[in-house]
């Protein structure tokens, strides 16, 4: 499996996404913006705005490569000098209060010239083929929800598909990467998770019981099930009749996803503190957000339900 | 000068300053919101919204000591295992975009038991009688100003009224503090300032030329600048007419001050990170905040007058 056929894979994953997207909103158009990266490589971010169902929101794809810096290196917890990285990155953000924020991505990395002291020249003769080892590629991606208003059955339907897709591959997979989403989409400094989670997985690497290819094939599934699951989640709620009360909790929830991904975020600070093309990673933020001070929703409100639904190790295929 | 002095200096700064917005807004009343720090110390928090002036803001009072982490420690380049901090910190959004958007901040910093290799019992001993030695005590501050639209005029008169204030104490501090703006509210991927600027200063520790009242004295006079300036640069512009367009610019305005905040800004990372009150952290938010995707605003506009002007080094008082 070489690098390219899994940018092409992504690259039609991208396309596919928009298509069905596309589709689904039913007037709103994904822009096109290629663009590329001096130190090598480059992506084609796909925007879309004031669409019927979704208000803001874009399909990314990447493929970036080149040295690495020693600081990257060590941020990543990694020792190479050269690095290779292919993604698809997508948030939404919908008009109606009623249907949630989603985000999806899936990911390859792939180290090169690997420095290691036990196995110096064996590793160098690996990285200069073009072979990484298999502790130095490796996939990630995920699939998270964040509603404005938490709805115990779309959250448990959500999961069931996550789960489903999951178990295809592993059982254990899915309890894992549940909890890891958990754990990942959480804003300390609010002790609230962002949204009621999904799947996230990171370092995902070859092993004898999953080989490169399931794994490559693992991820893939990820990108295919996102547009399908957006369509369900989004349905039922898209024409929902709202008021302005929906819409200004949905702008203080929005004001806490633009928290987590400014502060929080590891792609989106990695992104931006490595020189990375900034219309690209704050594409997750959304059309409009609002901040007022120590908000707290009125007892028993929907609100305050939501509120209390925004916690780690909630069962939620399990409701 | 104990530290009860600043701290009680700081407080009735505070104090005048929000009698004085109030006067200025006309109808906005500031709230009380004192809190307690399970570590040492305390604040008052005072936020202010939905004014004739004034949309949403606050001026904030701390008091806070305690142990200090060595993770925090380093972070401040200093040794020390104990810390006392007060400070007053304002940030106002205005409702009319012609306002600009400002920023207050003054400070008052002390390590506690210092450690140094060369003279430790000495330095020992003045910390545990209860004074830090010179290089472990210092103030900080200043004033900056975020506008919508750029007004040469304004921004002229802005910056001469910090000249001024500032040269009553050293000539040299205007010119050092404003190139210090300029670089403190920058924000690199938009290559960007956030605003005008203004002056910015930090460590600013007593010396045989400047002892620890002048530098007190000066840091107040900072503090009592703020309200009336405020009031120069709010008042020929709060009743301006302004349409959808100019309301539209003000919130992608607001979104890179978000920008700035959430991942720039030291004062909220560092508040954030170990542990701040969250609520007082984040009153610097504006009420409302947009995004676009890649927005270029047209050739010849206001708008992009101003995004020309956001740049380091421009000699605003001499303008």
């Amino acid at each position: 499996m070489r690098r390219q056929e899994i940018a092409a894979e992504f690259r039609a994953i991208q396309d596919s996404i928009c298509r069905q997207l596309e589709a689904l909103d039913g007037t709103a158009r994904f822009g096109n913006d290629p663009w590329t990266r001096p130190e090598g490589g480059g992506g084609l971010s796909r925007p879309i705005a004031d669409g019927a169902l979704i208000e803001k929101g874009g399909v990314n794809f990447s493929e970036v490569f080149g040295p690495l810096s020693s600081a990257a290196a060590k941020s990543l917890k990694i020792e190479a000098h050269t690095f290779y990285a292919t993604g698809v990155s997508v948030v939404l953000h919908a008009r109606n209060p009623w249907v949630p924020t989603i985000h999806m991505n899936i990911r390859y990395f792939e180290a090169g010239d690997a420095v290691n002291a036990q196995q110096p020249s064996l590793l160098r003769e690996n990285a200069s083929s073009g072979e990484a080892t298999n502790n130095q590629r490796w996939f990630g991606g995920g699939i998270d929800l964040t509603p404005a208003y938490v709805d115990q059955h779309a959250a448990a339907l959500f999961h069931s598909r996550l789960k489903e897709t999951c178990d295809r591959w592993d059982p254990r997979y899915y309890p894992e990467y549940k909890r890891s989403a958990d754990d990942y989409f959480f804003l300390p400094h609010r002790n609230e998770t962002r949204g009621i989670g999904g799947i996230f997985f990171d370092r995902l690497a070859p092993s004898a019981e999953h080989p490169f290819d399931d794994l490559f094939a693992f991820t893939r599934s990820i990108g295919h099930l996102f547009a399908g699951l957006y369509a369900e989640v989004a349905g039922p709620v898209r024409s929902k009749a709202f008021t302005q009360r929906e819409k200004d909790w949905q702008l203080l929830r929005r004001g806490r996803y633009v928290e987590f991904n400014l502060v929080h975020d590891r792609g989106t600070r990695f992104g931006l503190e490595t020189g990375g093309r900034t219309e690209s990673i704050l594409m997750s933020l959304p059309p409009e957000a609002s901040w007022r001070y120590d908000h707290h929703p009125e007892d028993g409100s929907p609100e305050e339900q939501t509120l209390a639904w925004l916690r780690k190790g909630v069962d939620w295929s399990g409701l």
